[in-house]
């Protein structure tokens, strides 16, 4: 027996801002977290509390649950199991492997379940700005995908295989993280100089443009397995890189990141790849090391 | 005495291109290469071929150095020191405090100079898209500032200081080269979990868009002193960047770029930053380690 649309489980930022956005879409919405003073903002909205997490599931058509990583969710529902009446549509944040493992214990115990990432942060939640991936059984995904549009923005379902939102969480979370750690040390390195941040933003915003460009040469490259360096080479790059990482070195900032990346790049022209586009480093990391 | 508008020392794809540009802006050009082969091309355009780097410095009003490094200019440059008439705009690549000692040298020598970095790949030169720093005394620009119109786009004096064009080059670099390292990394993790390359693209160009705003928020926040989390905390990013990790190592790819950061995060939680925003990475980077 379901009476509720959805139940929502973690009320961190993100399971407040969907617990938030299925209210706004007039969905009836329960709630539960460990510590249940977070839910009081969400009842006053309409929200029922729920005593425990298996009153939460029981009555749900859609139980999404938003925690800490997939161990967590695996504590938590667990135990109540038997009472899932809907589907479980798991949004928690973990590598492609969990979700499999996940969704394969869902399937031994008679539990719907989708997988699925945010790709976006909270206060884009129940706004077009939203993004969210799903995977695993489209019948699934197509039963529940009305009640899921409370989210905002765009659903996507990516196929079959559960872990494929992961997958593509935990590699879109790669180059995001890398960035952001490439902005901090550059605004670090551009102080140091004696430049106000104000006036290096306004360059650095231009890096930012220049990478949607940059994703689709790599597919491009990567999908037809050639790669000519027709805007810059891996090895001129190498030596670029080698001039940050000493300026930033002699700044007594810690350059380990840059070195990183460059030790790839050297390994790229100690391969032979040296004449080659960027693209061609996605490959060589994807090959076991010789 | 000076009969020539732009003397190009260096031609190397940077090098060629700008020495092109100049041609097609009409400007008389004399180019020179270690290796003179390179100058067939554009002496078919209408360019000189200087027998020696004397010789071309000797009678030019502006001439361009776009050597490798700056190690590699006050090769070439210092030997012909005395045939100078005009100003040596330096282009080539290298740490601000190289800028300043040539900026230094060049006044002993009673040597006008400007330097400068070229922040776009060589296929834009001549083009609107073009962007390219200079440094050094106003004067000095302004008096060749017509002349430096010829590379085309956005040119944009810095201040006094020679070293700022060169500063500002190597923390776009930085920013640059982690984001590129990034994508590959991402593009090896993603295709090593089945996502077709143009499949994940379609996401990771979200990614690149959303870094100039993220670059204006690190501004702000920097400027002010101030790192509220407003989207998103230091401590989240660090956990997801360990799942990401653990996952690359998982698939056999070398996940050290991003142990990288996650230890500068680390260090940022250890030091009670955990709940302030991303911006704070940057302050902490440019203190003094512990």
């Amino acid at each position: 027996m379901t009476d509720t649309d959805i139940a929502i489980l973690g009320l961190g930022p993100m399971g407040r801002a969907l617990a938030a956005a299925a209210l706004a879409a007039g969905r009836s919405t329960v709630v539960w977290n460990r510590t249940p003073q977070r839910a009081a903002p969400l009842v006053e909205q309409g929200a029922v509390l729920a005593p425990s997490a298996g009153d939460a599931v029981a009555g749900a058509r859609v139980t999404v649950a938003c925690l800490l990583d997939y161990s967590a969710v695996r504590a938590c529902v667990a135990p109540v199991r038997d009472r899932f009446g809907g589907t479980l549509v798991n949004l928690s944040s973990g590598p492609a492997a969990q979700a499999r493992a996940m969704a394969d214990w869902a399937g031994q115990h008679g539990i719907d379940y989708l997988d699925g990432a945010i790709l976006t942060p909270a206060p884009t939640i129940g706004t077009p700005a939203a993004t969210v991936l799903y995977s695993g059984a489209r019948r699934s995904y197509e039963r529940n995908r009305r009640t899921l549009e409370a989210f905002g923005g765009t659903g996507v379902h990516l196929g079959e295989d559960a872990g494929a939102a992961a997958a593509y969480e935990m590699a879109l979370l790669d180059v995001f993280a890398m960035s952001v750690g490439g902005l901090a040390h550059a605004f670090a390195l551009a102080m140091a100089e004696g430049i106000e941040p104000a006036a290096f933003a306004r360059f650095a915003r231009g890096i930012g443009a220049m990478l949607p460009g940059m994703a689709d040469r790599f597919a491009d490259q990567l999908t037809e397995g050639r790669f000519p360096a027709d805007i810059s080479s891996i090895a001129s790059a190498g030596s670029a890189m080698a001039h940050v990482a000493d300026a930033a070195t002699a700044r007594g900032i810690d350059a380990a990141p840059l070195r990183a990346v460059q030790r790839i790049v050297d390994r790229a022209v100690a391969a032979g790849h040296g004449g080659d586009s960027y693209a061609r480093l996605a490959q060589l990391l994807g090959e076991p090391a010789a």
